[in-house]
């Protein structure tokens, strides 16, 4: 059985081909700014994938996406750096074109779904995803299966506060989690990007690696209040800024002991980091057809 | 069919007996603080509750107790202000002694899933219940079934930071939501009881009011949290703090609304008052044995 993957970044979109669930076959482009070039070309990148393989063993096509979906999942709400797909049912319109059956998820619970199955949370029964990057994102996993909640809007750890005095935050409130470990907290505390301050963290440089240990702190009383309300079996640190994380990991874990209250969470839970890399996105999305 | 249902709090004991999951009998008394007199006192009162009943017809007891449990949900791990029953299989030895089948669950738990099933939350998805009273607690239900997270600890609200540089917990920690809503807080910014500060309210005490709103604000953020991670269908408040209710629930949505980041979740989420009173924790306990 074969299963396409496609992850719709702001700068790049990912494509992947899946046979019997394993990696076949992967692609990058650049995204597209306008609706109707980045459809063609989303078309054009599917057909070249499939081009020499039976139709009646194609699965579908499962999508993933930033930002928020709408309450039903058929329509993206507000793509930040993708405007283009405001309120667009995108996975509606390529399953016209394409004639091939499609799904659409948001992008850090397809990065959560692939963790959970064949990554880093492989065989655990409650998953948390969490990826580190320009903002922060946030996934579930329970038994296999995303967990959206009520309204698709489940796992938006970035903006839930861990200091209400902190500073304010794009979506107007103050002290969420974002503040405190992504890209905009390296630019605050560094003033240089991630990839800089990792460059120099890896040449010894001091202030470097505390910041990073600085970041790990507040990352892991973010991942105690998700130990408190959710108690996962593990939680898989990914995104960007993830590939720094042998400078942060161990303050995240020995913060996140320190600040969560069960007994049993702090001694059982494990706190890793994503093993599936860039593509991790493009094949949750494709593993959106399994279940 | 009947089941029973027994709350054991700190101070207080509620026994209840449901026919058809509709309330028949209840009934309240002091709890003993030595372990084999609890023990006596629970089988006596349970062998009361179903006198003139046939044993064939009862699906079993449920226990409600405060505190966590142990990873398999069978040993009562630190029950505060009951510590005759630390580690202690209740469920197990009340089984053996009146040849009835015992489930156990976290009392929060049974309030939520009292609430969720027969009370505020009837008919929702995905239902959050808080207490606050001495301490602020949490419980989650997910399709009719209490949710417990991988290590049986899930729903710790109280002990997640909404203030990392806020007051210090009683577990260690700082800024926990329970430094916020808890009579706690009360004593710290009125000087008096929650209940007598209720009564203060009920009388147009300006200041009295104000600190409910004030209550209601920062529980608002914790709840903000809970639709951001969890997005809840409802929230449902309860606890004896939460009889104030009129006094702050407004300020709680508002609140709320203002700190989730979800549109969507924002839109559709309900913040309730609890409906079944003292005795949701018994008819919770008793609803165990439903599922």
């Amino acid at each position: 059985m074969l299963a396409i993957g496609v992850d719709i970044g702001a700068t790049k979109i990912s494509f992947v081909l899946m046979k019997n669930w394993r990696l076949i076959k992967r692609r990058k482009i650049l995204t597209p700014k306008d609706r109707g070039v980045l459809i063609k070309t989303l078309k054009e990148n599917i057909e070249r994938l499939i081009a020499d393989l039976p139709k009646s063993k194609i699965l579908g096509i499962g999508i993933g996406i930033p930002g928020p979906l709408s309450k039903k999942g058929d329509l993206i709400l507000n793509p930040p750096n993708l405007t283009c797909l405001k309120n667009f049912p995108l996975a509606k319109i390529i399953e016209k074109e394409l004639r091939i059956k499609t799904k659409m998820a948001n992008d850090v619970n397809c990065f959560t779904i692939a963790e959970a199955t064949i990554g880093a949370g492989k065989g655990a029964g409650v998953v948390f995803g969490i990826t580190l990057g320009t903002g922060v994102g946030g996934g579930i996993v329970i038994n296999g299966k995303i967990y959206q909640g009520a309204f698709s809007s489940a796992g938006e750890i970035g903006h839930a506060t861990i200091n209400f005095d902190g500073p304010k935050c794009t979506c107007g409130s103050y002290g969420g989690l974002e503040e405190y470990c992504s890209e905009r907290f390296i630019k605050r505390e560094a003033g240089v990007s991630p990839k800089e301050l990792e460059k120099k963290a890896r040449n010894g440089n001091k202030k470097a690696i505390n910041i990073f240990e600085k970041l790990g702190y507040f990352l892991g009383i973010g991942v105690s209040n998700i130990i408190d309300i959710l108690s996962p079996e593990i939680v898989v640190i990914g995104g960007g800024i993830a590939k720094a994380g042998k400078f942060f990991l161990k303050s995240v874990r020995k913060s996140a002991q320190s600040w969560s209250i069960s007994p049993v969470s702090k001694k059982y839970v494990t706190i890793k980091k994503a093993k599936l890399g860039d593509f991790a996105g493009a094949i949750g999305a494709a593993l959106l057809l399994k279940s």
